[in-house]
């Protein structure tokens, strides 16, 4: 798939395929006079080495963000990571070993199976439908013992769908009863165009157990990347105590800490409140790529296609007919200059051929709409 | 050792504690000119996803920089890492497995033991003298069977010892009669203040096989840290292709790609050759603290001390008589205000325990003074 991407950041190609922000988008002059400033007000401290935990003003600001009247998180219960991903592979280092066994939903984030799988654990994959993974068939796999639950609860990736509130009370509920930790990512929740927001797995988890203390079996990770700017590699955790301890000590291993010029220019731009500015930008434009995309498939994709509802994020995942394989339909796209990911990358068990993943938050409107048309006409070749 | 550093960074204390680069010498105004011409040239992009390599033209850069009549360096031998510290984890990740046998410097660099003892790897650690690691011993341990030799051939850490050219051309061919690895970690060879520069193990093993083509058994790592800045988190790794590309997957999993926007500041910089002028600057401050350093131990230290006369770097290693423990010191030291690294922490086999790492890099040259009368009257106490 990274050989894939490079194919499709050619400018001639309607790409699908990665999971980019729209670059044109990003606030450029406001990031110059963000990094002059910090570099005047910090100086030379803002290139220096910094803690591995991250800058405290930014994780105080997490910390904040994140603690209500049920949940207190304080600046012990985070830790800035190198991106989300790093995030993600921490979490695997200090929590798996051979043999131990993690449900999650299929499809899944792909990078998530190339952190963890190098642990050689087992993975359990729960189907999924509208409404997020299918708790009924999760709970048939409790018996199976599994160490760790993996969901990306809002506008999952590949699928963009939402897990249902009673879902997530379920999913907290039979953690806490069966000692499982979950592994809450989070990355795309700000980004949400219709519907009503949900409240985090973290935050249930927290009322459950009616305190406000922070003892959570909840491992939260969380990122700038698709809310600010994914070039800075600046994600986060936020766990218990003891938890955030093992992955400082991982982190320190991995690269020391996080860059301190990207904590600085992130915390800049937060704190001069850019985000209560920028989101709004951001769900307005992605929320019109995404109403392209859906009003295009309508439009242009055969009767015998399906397609998910996404009510925010950056993905949908389209399912055809069993004997459309869509690696096949790939090549041919290509020629068309029109990319996506075949959604079998996406899955575990081999399934998912006859899926394809669509990204709508990196073209414009009218190069969806044109894509789409072009995908729809292969198809309708293929009927 | 990360919980000292926090206590030693405070201003009041003068420390030789930390491995820190002297922030006061960091080209502020030129890193915010750099910025805002990175901005207005690239835009966006510069803050975008990148590829997990880096960017092609800093990997072209350096590829150059590491080429000559002997030795041709491709940009598909070149991997950015988020510093240094990612370059080894990443070498550890993808070389080796449970029961693996490392041989490497006592004592060594630390973070680089945090980084390989979670893979149960076993460490053969060899003496060293003021010609760095002594490969007669090394040798009796080539019958067990080490699968990677770790060395830091200049100014090592925390030795500040440099391996003499006699030992570079055995070591390399030896690791190629033996099919060992040999994981060349350079940080500081271009901070050298007396004495003259010696090859790389990378060009003296692409020398004994008279040949100008990649196919080394030396994977060197190096970073902009210590040369630039190190709160930009942009290290390398030069290797074959084929360990390019093993850590190239690994460091997917791990981070996904290196800060764009630090890899495009490192580029901007120095492709206006500001290490050409910045270089002589770090050389002449550092040097003239170096010989503070030595100086003032000369002067205040007792006679029963001796310590290692590095050509470059950022340390030295201080030994005390047996019966002085330098953990004991140190508590009686920062009641003075004084800190340093009790040379234990670099040591495998509990060796160590009367000896000191002392960082010049960092403080000015009366401080250092200073700092080291200081230290001297607490021993004189001890003697």
């Amino acid at each position: 798939m990274r050989e894939l991407l490079k194919v499709t950041s050619r400018p001639e190609i309607i790409s699908f395929a990665g999971g980019l922000p729209a670059a044109e988008l990003f606030p450029v002059t406001r990031v110059k006079s963000a990094l002059t400033a910090v570099l005047d007000r910090v100086g030379g401290q803002a290139l220096q080495y910094s803690t591995t935990e991250g800058l405290p003003a930014l994780r105080d600001w997490l910390a904040a963000q994140f603690s209500n009247g049920r949940l207190r998180v304080d600046r012990e219960n985070v830790l800035i990571t190198t991106g989300g991903q790093q995030a993600l592979d921490l979490v695997g280092r200090i929590l798996l070993e051979k043999g131990d066994r993690v449900m999650l939903e299929n499809p899944t984030y792909l990078a998530l199976l190339s952190a963890w799988r190098p642990a050689r654990v087992e993975f359990l994959p729960v189907k999924c439908d509208a409404d997020g993974m299918k708790l009924e068939e999760g709970e048939l796999l409790l018996k199976r013992k599994p160490k760790v639950v993996y969901c990306v609860p809002n506008f999952q990736n590949p699928q963009g769908t939402t897990l249902s509130l009673s879902r997530r009370e379920r999913l907290v509920a039979l953690a806490r009863q069966h000692a499982i930790a979950i592994i809450e990512d989070n990355p795309y929740g700000q980004l949400r165009y219709s519907g009503s927001a949900l409240p985090n797995l973290l935050e249930l988890d927290a009322r459950n157990r009616g305190t406000t203390d922070f003892d959570s079996r909840v491992i939260y990770c969380g990122t700038f990347s698709k809310v600010l700017m994914p070039g800075l590699r600046v994600g986060w955790v936020i766990a218990s105590r003891a938890v955030i301890e093992k992955l400082t000590q991982a982190k320190q291993a991995a690269d020391l800490h996080t860059s301190t010029l990207s904590q600085h220019l992130a915390l800049e731009l937060i704190s001069r409140g850019f985000l209560e500015e920028f989101l709004p930008v951001l769900r307005r434009n992605y929320g019109e790529r995404r109403d392209a995309m859906l009003g295009a498939l309508a439009k242009y994709f055969p009767k015998s296609a399906t397609w998910t509802q996404p009510e925010g994020g950056m993905f949908l995942l389209v399912t055809l007919p069993k004997h459309i394989n869509a690696s096949k339909l790939l090549l041919a796209a290509l020629e068309q200059l029109v990319a996506f990911v075949p959604g079998e990358e996406f899955h575990l068990n081999g399934e998912g051929k006859n899926t394809l993943r669509l990204n709508f938050s990196n073209a414009r409107p009218e190069r969806i709409e044109g894509g789409i048309k072009k995908l729809g006409r292969l198809l309708q070749l293929k009927e």
